[in-house]
């Protein structure tokens, strides 16, 4: 399997279609799911191509995780979270829609369910929930 | 929240109580799920002491992650396996059952959804798929 660079996070990082930017540093780019299954669902990329975990250099892994890791500890502050669900899919078969390596951080409160897959979420709300985590960082 | 040196897999690390290992090095075990969800299903933690992500060192998460990356290469040829998908859980609402840092790799095939949570695997068919993977190290 190759790296396809037509990709829409290719695209954002390229900064040719809009992203709602958490964190950003050297190595990786957090920003907004607009399709957010909880608040503050948020991903976790690395700046250089790689189609998902499979392909991915240690150093990317690595990187990653260290933007997750941070990220998460704010969206834990900043929503007064109960726990974070961390999902990471490769391939279509493993639930990959988007073949550029990316982390799900998912915000969950005791007793409450994610939301389905695949709904546009309030924009005013996901800017919030961005603004709330950076704040937090 | 702090570590519990009482946890299953502390116990695991310390050799107290078994496990079908895949893979080992200095720093990570990989071991079988025996509620596995997909055949294949294991489990990458670190053998030095973290409660989950949110605590994690980044030493430890890029441990975790190159175990993660060559087991799941491992999977994908052991068992002809269309993708892979990752889940790490954090804290009980994150879905967390066991408190110390641990990855679900669940190697995936078109059409065949994940089962149910909670089902005791069958432990001649655990120890088939660890050693598949281990062939394919």
């Amino acid at each position: 399997m190759s790296y396809d660079d037509q990709n829409i996070f290719a695209k954002i990082l390229r900064g040719e279609i809009p992203n709602v930017t958490v964190y950003e540093d050297d190595d990786t780019l957090c920003f907004m799911d607009i399709m957010p299954r909880a608040d503050g669902h948020c991903l976790v990329i690395p700046k250089t191509p790689c189609r998902n975990m499979l392909d991915a250099s240690p150093d990317q892994l690595a990187a990653c995780m260290r933007t997750v890791n941070k990220v998460s500890n704010a969206a834990m502050t900043a929503f007064g979270a109960d726990g974070i669900t961390l999902q990471q899919f490769n391939e279509a078969a493993g639930g990959q829609e988007v073949f550029h390596l990316h982390f799900h951080i998912l915000p969950r409160h005791e007793g409450v369910a994610t939301r389905p897959p695949g709904q546009m979420g309030d924009m005013d709300a996901i800017k919030a929930h961005a603004q709330a985590i950076s704040d937090a960082l």
